[in-house]
């Protein structure tokens, strides 16, 4: 895959629009247009909630980023960001039949990003978030769960923890352990590792440590934002302190998701048939090759490597499911439901190098939206 | 046409996202999505103008409501604006090739209106304003041109004024007279009235009178708004005062565009082969076959008439012109090079029933966007 290629492949964009109905004679027109139009404008005047079924909102996600920490690539403004929500917009229509605009804001403040999703409500159905650097993106996505009435996802958190945990109950399946015995270390405190530790812990694991770039998320750290803060509450239960070495000592396993590295030495103080995703992008933070001495199962996010986490899996079943239920919220009980139906396509086949499906078995993003309807009608976190 | 044919046509909208390149292999998805797009972003972040070659935005047109004035129903808010919206981005795939996403808003502020499409400046090529009420459009258009370095047209005003012209050009022509020497009466001073009156001022003529519903748009008046104000400077050039029984005797050209009516009798005032544009939809100012006891050439707004004077042969054009021309702003020029643009096209079958092409004439949008990128050119408004 040579420059060219990927620079081919994007020319013009992503994305186009189509019709779903023709426009080529006058009665095509007079049905569309004018004057027809102005009957289906007049009842959804009379019933708002007329939209959902003669527009296209109900199927529309709308990816939203400032372009504030893209890929790895850091804070390169929204102009650089569109070719990822472009991207992202195809995956939604390839994998989830959802239909989806990509929208990139010419602002990082949350304030702002907040007022104007709030002013383009009416013009879509859900939100994606997209590449918000943390912490703005925790308060950005909670103030937009609040403030609109239709399901909001930052992807960078959940659609990671979702596939994060369905891959670890394959690893545990493969391993033969239970899955909330495990003791995991979560390097990297940012969007991904945060939401990481709050979706191990809602699925029952107890033995979770955080690090960040200075060590390991201790209530006794005085350096912390509100959101550290509050996961430190919530993690670490045997107290440790210290750096990265402290944590993995006799650990489970090793979360990488923090574009940094982890030395060879400390992989090899964790406890035997340790298990290592390594998901940092391009670069793991070990190479799979090396975790492979002390590890039996190990997972990045690269796909020329096996067991490849990547948030395909999630996000497009995640939203479908949302929006064929008409949830106004996704809740933690439907991103455990969609972790586990990934998570049951792998058992059909699984392998250690295998525990998450690959991320074109179109069999996931059904599976996943089926789940997560399912369990929003029974949360009742339907409209 | 039954109300069931139009529901139908309506259900779950009118448009979809389709992806431009394939996405069913894992190096397809390395391509499009990561880690290829990274190299893509890389490229933007580095050099902005690259979003240019690289997202689909130099062909994306945001069709843009308040849902204040939508069609001939007034205030319906945005959500039932939205199959207006929609209709008008299918308009513009179907008859100039560009993508287009329909942007409704739940605020009808100027000042937030102008806020949040600046905060979105990035996600698009170009702005198409709908179906916002005047006076707040004229306000609206004004700032936006300023704050956006791209084409901005509200096509309630241009669109129309553009069709109108090319089509008393085409009724000029037929009747043999000179179009400057035409006495034109506007019946109208809303977003419609007020362009049609620049637009012909534009084209050399110079005896307009536009009334509105307190009568001749004159300068004596103390009750004007600005817009109107700096209108009565430039029209009714031999001070006619009173309303528009006033303004009709010996006229030349009625302009109807006003959701008003016209009596009979004040037509017949008007002078020998009299042109009637009786433009309010779906109740023409005057029936056709009325108007037609006093007037040799009469158009509608309606396709079930001869003539119908339809915005659908302007703004597909117009934007494609001026996304081709990589023009900043949409001139005066541009819309008279689109007018004449269309004008030609119906001078090739001319006759008084065939005064402008039909809004299905696939020759139309290409010649229009052609005339307008050259102009662009010529004047030197490209970027």
């Amino acid at each position: 895959m040579t420059d060219e290629d990927i620079f081919a492949g994007h020319i013009g964009g992503k994305l186009s629009i189509a019709l779903t109905s023709p426009l080529a004679t006058q009665r095509d027109l007079s049905i569309a247009y004018t004057p027809g139009v102005a009957q289906v404008s007049r009842a959804i005047a009379a019933d708002q909630t007329l939209a959902d079924r003669y527009t296209w909102t109900n199927r529309l996600v709308a990816v939203v980023s400032d372009g504030s920490a893209v890929l790895g690539l850091g804070n390169i403004g929204p102009r650089a960001a569109l070719p990822v929500m472009e991207g992202k917009s195809a995956l939604f229509k390839a994998f989830a039949d959802l239909d989806s605009i990509p929208i990139v804001l010419d602002t990082t403040d949350p304030d702002e990003i907040v007022e104007t999703l709030v002013r383009l409500r009416p013009s879509f159905g859900a939100v994606n978030l997209e590449d918000i650097s943390a912490p703005r993106c925790f308060d950005i996505e909670r103030r937009l769960i609040e403030a609109l009435d239709c399901p909001v996802m930052h992807d960078d958190q959940h659609g990671t923890a979702i596939v994060v945990l369905a891959a670890l109950k394959g690893a545990a399946a493969v391993a033969d352990r239970e899955l909330r015995s495990l003791r995991v270390v979560i390097s990297g405190a940012g969007a991904a590792g945060v939401a990481c530790a709050n979706m191990l812990l809602a699925a029952g694991i107890s033995d979770i440590i955080v690090i960040d770039s200075k060590g390991v998320v201790a209530s006794s750290r005085t350096d912390l934002n509100p959101v550290k803060s509050e996961l430190a509450q919530r993690t670490n239960p045997r107290q440790r302190h210290g750096g990265i070495a402290e944590a993995l000592h006799g650990a489970d396993v090793f979360l990488g998701v923090s574009a940094g590295t982890v030395p060879e030495e400390l992989i090899a103080t964790m406890a035997d048939d340790a298990i290592v995703f390594a998901l940092s992008n391009p670069n793991p933070e070990i190479h799979p090759t090396i975790a492979h001495r002390y590890a039996s199962i190990v997972a990045t996010g690269r796909s020329d490597f096996p067991n490849q986490i990547n948030n395909v899996l999630a996000f497009p079943g995640v939203f479908r499911g949302a929006l064929d239920a008409r949830a106004r919220v996704i809740t933690d009980g439907m991103k455990l439901a969609a972790a586990e139906a990934i998570h049951s396509i792998a058992l059909e086949d699984l392998a250690p190098d295998r525990i998450v499906p690959s991320p074109l078995d179109p069999r996931v993003a059904p599976a996943v939206a089926k789940a997560v309807a399912t369990r929003a009608d029974t949360e009742g976190a339907s409209a």
